[in-house]
């Protein structure tokens, strides 16, 4: 290639480190002893970044596809016939997890809050007080719509008191916001490879509860998105039932060690935090407001409000700054018109600098003049 | 790595290229022109491979996951409520189908047949002259589980008579068996990244009769595998609905480059063809019994009867081909004791020469002596 990768500002794909690409430079084979032992090492420390220092409650199971193939395994596979789900509702991600149930025919009772608002865990414990159906209640840890954070201890809290089963969709949480599982009664917790542990996609896990997904076996609806198959198949012999994605699992081997010699979640999230820090500041100091309040807004991606004024552009200003090596995010928020940067991967505050310098050009250039809202 | 990676006799993952493999050294946005130009370009030359000049009659889907997510999305989103499928079985690839069609609930009658024999069309012939509710008929083209080709132009021909939807799973053999989908009238085909295209694994794609396709919107039991909105998504705006394996799609967008330099599917064909009787020559001269008629044994993976001798051991006999840098495969046929030998991949004659001698070495330390049957 003649010129570098952009530099990605989405909520993944990222831009991964050298070293984790490079470990995809094999081909091993998929039932062989060493690749056995990749994805033994992989199982291992997912338990350890979800608080779990063995898999006596909890186990790491790998599934092939995106996130969403994960978030479906659990909707589909550990539900029994008849039994509810409750969707805490506040972006795009939870309506999916919603038309997901629609889809399998999951009988499904919703909260939903306008996007800029978390969840309430208040009526969490009223829906459940009045509605003994619902076996499981599902919640997205950081709405990847907005980068909002939902309060995931006060609904765990609930749930746990009501004893239902309680399903996290941490996709663009889990790595950099420290959770244990266990203290919080998580039943189930999804997330990616190519998130904030920064591997390349291809695969997604769920930290499973042993005894729930233990119970699971013979709900799933569909052969290839059966969790308690797949944990029985990784359990036996330590294979995929079906072909596993084996360079992305070298790299996200890699991207686990890169993780560790970071500090585990509290030095990425320490990383996370600061970038965050320097894209906002350097934002608010070009005039550029923040579609959410800072005490909802977590540290893995913001949204901001296109510019009042009537050359902006996205289209253009999204082109004019890929073409100097930056990759913005469109916005996802129904009531709004928004875009969004991410500040996970591989990227430290240097980029995030350059990034709002190549913004300022860019505005200039398209003639786009901000009243410097926060100045 | 302190040394070369083992060769790979196996049905996939493959030995792939250097070059395939190093096309995964690059981090690029899901949604950026780049990546829409890359998953475009690969959908076009899917077609061409499947003998489609141009996609006015079908369309090339690519879906996330494993082969089975591909095939488990035709089974589970194409069929309407009610609507029955007919399974050709010979291996364990068409049992699988049979197993989705129970799981997901959809009518499935099956004609089951030894492994070591092909699907006779005169029977799905009277099948689907009796029972007008098949709606559509699946049969596996090269059953992985030994090797054998099924006769896929004939079943085509009984199929298309009766008017009903043909699904193939070309998993093992496309890109490596020349078909023409339109002439066979083929409905669904689908295969692999990690065959006989030689990329790495990561998705499934199926070849798609558009009209078919269009007529299914709707019918989909899961919200991952839906292949129709899978397919709409693409032709929207070029985008995957939901996270694609960037880095697997780029591997493969090269592996489709060499193989047009290869000559295309004529020109593996010849090479594999090659390798298979470079391997099966040698095999026999060792003494080697084959478990299929040399009839109907493709030339992707040949099935292997165990030596009849006290001394054999097969995990003995792996382990120690696998020190010596070979990695083979077990069996999978359920009457008899065999192993099994992939010829596919980044491998010529020169590598089947030496995995012969291999195992003429490794069954003289093993003190394992064959009766030359073949020689």
């Amino acid at each position: 290639m003649t010129q570098p990768d952009k530099w990605l500002f989405t909520p993944g794909p990222l831009t991964t480190s050298a070293t984790v690409k490079q470990a995809q430079l094999r081909d091993i084979g998929s039932r062989d002893r060493e690749f056995v032992d990749v994805v033994s090492d992989i199982r291992r420390r997912l338990l350890v970044l979800a608080g779990q220092a063995d898999d006596t409650r909890y186990t790491a199971v790998l599934m092939q596809g995106s996130g969403t193939f994960g978030v479906e395994s659990v909707i589909s596979s550990t539900l029994a016939p008849g039994e509810k789900l409750l969707v805490l509702v506040n972006g795009a991600y939870g309506r999916r997890i919603r038309q997901m149930a629609q889809v399998l025919q999951i009988p499904v009772r919703v909260l939903e809050y306008p996007e800029d608002q978390q969840i309430h865990a208040g009526d969490v414990d009223r829906a459940l007080a009045e509605d003994a159906e619902i076996a499981m209640v599902a919640v997205v840890h950081c709405e990847t719509t907005t980068g909002i954070l939902n309060p995931i201890a006060e609904l765990a809290e609930v749930v746990q008191r009501h004893q239902r089963k309680l399903f996290i969709d941490a996709m663009s949480s889990f790595g950099a916001v420290p959770v244990d599982v266990a203290q919080l009664g998580i039943t189930y917790l999804v997330s990616s490879a190519n998130k904030c542990i920064e591997g390349v996609p291809g695969f997604s896990f769920a930290i499973a509860d042993r005894a729930a997904l233990q119970q699971s076996a013979g709900c799933a609806r569909s052969l290839s998105l059966d969790l308690h198959a797949q944990w029985q198949g990784l359990e036996a012999n330590g294979h995929f039932r079906f072909t596993p994605p084996v360079h992305a699992l070298l790299a996200f081997q890699q991207a686990l060690l890169e993780l560790e010699a970071e500090g585990g979640v509290v030095g990425r999230a320490a990383r996370y935090a600061e970038n965050h820090r320097v894209l906002n500041a350097g934002m608010a100091a070009i005039g550029f407001r923040n579609y959410l309040v800072p005490d909802v807004q977590g540290n893995i991606i913001t949204t901001f409000h296109y510019p009042d004024h009537p050359n902006f552009d996205f289209d253009q200003f999204y082109d004019r700054l890929a073409v100097r090596g930056f990759v913005i995010y469109p916005g996802k928020v129904t009531q709004a018109a928004c875009f969004r940067l991410g500040n996970i991967g591989r990227m430290y505050p240097e980029q995030m600098r350059a990034l709002v310098a190549a913004i300022e050009d860019t505005l200039h250039e398209m003639n786009v003049t901000l009243l410097a809202h926060n100045k």
